[in-house]
């Protein structure tokens, strides 16, 4: 099988310059990066969270690109059928594969020319960087006013719990808000869905379903074709900044490591003294089945960052509605805030991240291993060296490099202060006997071991 | 509780006279016929189709019309609260209770002064009844080229079943087919959740959800928020006739007594010698699970009207996508001849319904004694008369006025030919058996008796 | 020549019924007066007044209607060639065709058919009635804030003139006001030339540019296609409660009999009791060339009318960013006023229009001659009948019928109390004088007569 | 006076970092650039085309720039009044100053910091340089066919001619057609004023009216503000690139020095080799009484650039709608010969544009001195140092600096072959006494002298 796609959104309109750049990728490491997005885009429904395997199963699969004075086109050579509905591709699909065109090579094409007069190292210029990405994916809406709840929580949840993350979504549907989240299956998936019922029912027809992603993670966790609007940012620490800056209230559902990664990152970052003012509701919740989860998982909080932090988000056991209800009161909360500090709705400019948060972690052996891991140290850069080291244990289950990595040199290790040890020994354990590391259908090894 | 509603759609624009003239009905019968209905489509979400104990258990529900020279507001006391959202009205439904006011209230107020140019006896005239219903409502779509499939099929089916209809849904709205059915529940709900995630992963942001009811059905078939487009038709046959007129292909589900209607409707008109060239794809499909049901209703079928008519229909088991295939095909031959025989797209004018399917039937225990039920008749004639049959029992089942009229004196007599009688029975004790009559929840009590 | 015309607008969906009363006309007396119509509407740009002498050129011009299921088309023989740019029709004029169509032929038999329950010698019947024209029309927008400004004046007014009303829109224009006329050449077309680049200016692409006509009149004042809503009301007195149930402001620039009329009846409607609280703008403005023409109207209504009336408006002398200020204050007071009365902003209810003023006045040369017109009569009933004697005159000057009266039986005779007639001598003298009766070309021969 | 304005288009979604820069400019050259250029677009309608004297009309207008997070506000000190209705700035106005800013400031900033990959004097990278600005000012429509007409022609024309260009526009927009121009007066203008109407009879209300400027020229030719869509190209020779590549058709006032330069340019082109197979219809067009100036016209191309030039245009003297008709054809053969050659219909990229066209000339007395000015070479060298004659003869009589250096060192010495010389000494003399070269109000003093 074999199709040519026509150039959407902001591919639409190159110039001949562009275009001849864009083709001189063909061999380069970027394009194999490109194509492995592409494949993930397309295999989206597949019931797997293996990149390897996925990568394995779709060896034939080829891209390529068509250039002619009129534009770019994608082609595609064996893609998966599904993605396909009497020949003709899904629209949604249409439109994430030149999402990924967009964000992979064109928009790193131009950054790397830009990279002369930008300084990845400097705080400002990385928050640029991610403005400028989604900006260029136009998922920045200047005049709207705040409604965007992002949604963390597992990709490998139970059933009970994702139709809870639906019946949320329905809520917030319900009450005019848009969702957003990473993109995958489970927690990222059900509130999309919730959302379109209660969006349909409320007569919007210009629901948002935003899906940040970035190139390790996205063959793990593909884009459902409901996300209407997809932006693949370089890295993860990126894609975390974007979230949180787009963001106008946050929930966070039943999740493993990514899930803490999360949040620990959202904690070490509203620690810090410059954002006490911040406005930015934040809400755990799940069903009643999963209390016990919640419970685990605050009671980390406290031991390692201590009583300050349980005050910058609040539980909800078993309430969609109630939940919904706040996220509605807080995000006009949220207006007035933005509004009195002369900050734009669109995007939290005020929002301080330190450079520790920014900085991308590249998860060898050698940097795990070298984790400053002792309670003992200020609680935001205890935050960030912890959302380090759960980084890590996500790229050893789900991510490609990640996955080789283990399997040539054995598990991550991790030691420090045995206090701390023994905390993250509990929360890990529990992450895998609730199964919520793997996606169900193999027995889960760990990819880390606790030295203690 | 207190509310007061704004005028949507056609409401929106009134004259100080019409406005006056609708007040005129405060204390009238059709007034308590406009609050039922009004009350209907407030309780949607709730799991009783019996419209006697809704109207019991909302025994202090009121509606009040309040005029201005602004125009008018419909105010309701003490409402069902599961239709508001943080006390404000769910916009889905809002818009349906003015589409009550507009076609229980309004039209019929025009169309009473109408019926001195009208003659409803008047083959012609009820048709341009059905389309001025149509018309005013704003459902029909000019330009638009063929793509309304009509979904038939039981209120009441099971889980499986119910899956199923959603699963043909989801693949009709990826080729963009529209959705048109009776409103209620089940087998008239799981086709239009369906389509709306497929529309959502196709980009389609005006979705057409059409609901068709009648003032008598509306409270045990509530229209589901999704329908966004509602129009209640004065009487069942206005009612079927509205169906046939606006499909341009037609699927029937598994489904009790109301679904045989439909089916005898349907093919009663389509034997007529006038609609030999018409094309009109219909379908009947299920899950694997539900092929027996399938093969009783064609052997039905095909016992009382003939092989010519199994000719109409296709039945197609387990296969959602080769359902919507062939109806996406087959909108596109409706589309060609159509425009050969100068027909319009969205309305079927030169479909021939004969005076015996227009007029109504009143199920009174006299009118079903007396039905000619005996097999060596016109083909659809007997159609005819065997519709009235199933139309009646629709009403003993679930109909304010049927249970009523069931409750004072006794079950239905149906009688006639003894081989025509045995077809029936058999038929309508496999509806019973596989619970297709009433909702789950009570044991069923057939309202009906055939006498061999 | 010879073209076929798709239907557009309100005539894109008939039913059966309704295509087939349509055809039923073609040979009716309304079907001759159709044709004119539609003549006018593609003659426009043609340089004379005379209705006869545009009937008399076009002899061969045809007009025809196409039925079939899909809808009803119009057919032209022989139409003027002005109206086509390279063999195609302006689309302008396209939708004024249709306009025509709708607002001559069917609505009135719609209304014929109505006429058994309205009863149009009943006030509110009457009101109903130019409601519900307009609306059909779809010319009344439920949701838009006042902005409406008629603009009444001459069809012959010299070049300066013209030039002001120009001005005059332009400003208004640039204040996102929107214009209505009575679509003839002059005063009528200045104001909506003028407004579409003030619109442009201020990148407003959804200008009303409304044309409010009556079928003897649009022969000798064709709608511009500027016009880009039009509505055909059934005679004179009907337009004129349209025009001020429609104004959120009104402007009167220089003009001759027609004007007069004009603001006679505004004024005598202004002059009753219950419209003491109305807030209505009037504005009579011109170039300071016309400063005479606007003392000795003032002068004739202060004479006539007395000095009450003068406070119903304002004159404003060669300023047209003024007009346009007063007028942008004064739709805001409007809103206000509606808002507190509970009025609707697209149309004033509350505005009482006595009989006098609304039922029609057949200028025959017998009820011209009984005109009751002496000064010691209640000041509307005056009013009434100046208005009377005024549209008189206009039919005298430039409509088909009067035309014809005048040419066979020789001018109307006014006659009265002395001090009254030698005012009216007086103006209508300088309207001669000033060419304002007819457009340049032919010297002007009085159709009437005042005996003293 | 002073008023600060909301950023508008692009500029409504800038990171701070573009911010800090942006503000980083207030004491630069460009600065000083922008603010003469903002005051330009606020002077439209005055009536000189002395940029000095505009500039020293205005000494304490100022602009300043005014940054938060939300993003950036342009501050105005003292502006005309006459941009301003009832002290509320114009939209169109408020549209270019954002333009102004967008192209000025925000895309120089950029394109400063992309010379480093950029190559100027690379042919390919000029030509993407043009399309970028243009795609950056959003003013390239993917998806629309070709409809773009580009009229060339004198700021300084007659009444005659004025209206000329009215109703060549007129009949351009009743076809559909959009307009494109420089901005200024006269020819530029009318053209646009006419399609206004064009469009508004045909009911498009999305007619473009774009204006291509540069920053010398923008006091002494202000954009209308009818211009929907204006870009401020870096310098004449951008500008006379974004002209031929975004036009589908183009047609030629009468006019000056500039108008000759940009025929010269054409001609040049069209000229070369690798444009044998383009298709871009010009149409050089004007009243009766302006038949001469045509004559005189083509014989000057003919003796400089010889016959095969002069059959790239066809001229057509006094008949508007037929050079409309032309045009509307012509956009059709361009499109199926973009269609066939696999090129873009919103840019002309297989357009082949001589380095010798694409370079900056800078109109010193030296450069001018040291044109080649002999007929014995290349015609498309040849056209090419005509075309800078006549450029550097425009900067003499309306630019800023060109002024200044007359006013200096006297006029420009034009030497060269006397053959040459005296057909240009001839053809300038014709545009001085047509009194092409200046609007009127003062007698032209010449900025150049011809040496023979």
């Amino acid at each position: 099988m074999h199709v040519q796609l026509n150039p959407l959104g902001a591919m639409d309109l190159l110039s001949q310059l562009e275009v001849d750049q864009l083709k001189q990728h063909a061999h380069s490491e970027t394009f194999r990066l490109f194509r492995n997005c592409c494949l993930a885009v397309l295999n989206v429904g597949s019931h797997t969270d293996s990149s390897a395997e996925i990568y394995d199963q779709y060896k034939d699969f080829a891209v390529n690109l068509v250039a002619r004075e009129r534009g770019i086109k994608i082609e595609l050579f064996n893609p998966p059928l599904s993605a396909f509905v009497d020949g003709e591709l899904i629209k949604g699909i249409h439109e994430h594969l030149f999402a990924v065109l967009r964000d992979i090579l064109f928009y790193h094409t131009r950054l790397g020319a830009d990279t002369k007069q930008l300084d990845l190292h400097n705080s400002e210029h990385i928050t640029h960087t991610v403005f400028d990405i989604l900006r260029n994916a136009q998922v920045i809406a200047p005049g709207a006013t705040p409604n965007m709840i992002v949604c963390w929580g597992g990709h490998s949840i139970n059933e009970t719990e994702y139709k809870y993350t639906k019946e949320v979504g329905y809520q917030l549907g319900l009450r005019g808000l848009d969702i957003c989240t990473g993109c995958g299956p489970g927690a990222m998936k059900g509130p999309m869905k919730g959302a379109t019922i209660g969006h349909a029912k409320q007569r919007i027809s210009s629901g948002r379903y935003l899906g940040l992603t970035e190139p390790s993670i996205i063959a793990a966790e593909p884009p459902n074709p409901i996300v209407n609007e997809l932006v693949i940012l370089p890295d993860i620490e990126k894609r975390l900044e974007a979230f949180v800056r787009s963001a106008h209230g946050i929930i966070i559902f039943p999740g493993g490591a990514g899930t803490a990664e999360e949040l620990l990152y959202l904690l070490g970052i509203m620690l810090h003294e410059d954002n006490r003012q911040q406005v930015l509701p934040v809400i755990l919740t799940g069903p009643k089945q999963s209390a016990a989860y919640f419970t685990e998982l605050t009671s980390f909080i406290e031991k390692t960052l201590g009583k300050d932090a349980l005050n910058l988000f609040e539980v909800i056991i078993d309430d969609p509605a109630a939940v919904a209800q706040k996220l509605k009161q807080g995000c006009q909360a949220v207006r007035q805030y933005r509004k009195s500090a002369g900050d734009a709705y669109h995007f939290n400019w005020t929002l301080q991240i330190d450079d520790d948060f920014q900085h991308p972690f590249a998860p060898t052996h050698q940097n795990m291993a070298s984790l400053d891991l002792h309670l003992n140290q200020d609680k935001a850069r205890l935050a960030a060296n912890l959302r380090r080291a759960f980084s890590g244990i996500v790229a050893g289950n789900v991510k490609d490099e990640g996955i080789k990595a283990i399997a040539q040199q054995g598990p991550f290790i991790l030691s420090g202060e045995p206090a701390l040890m023994e905390l993250m020994d509990t929360l890990l354990e529990a992450f895998v006997a609730q199964g919520r590391m793997k996606l169900p259908g193999s027995k889960y090894v760990p990819c880390y071991q606790i030295s203690r």
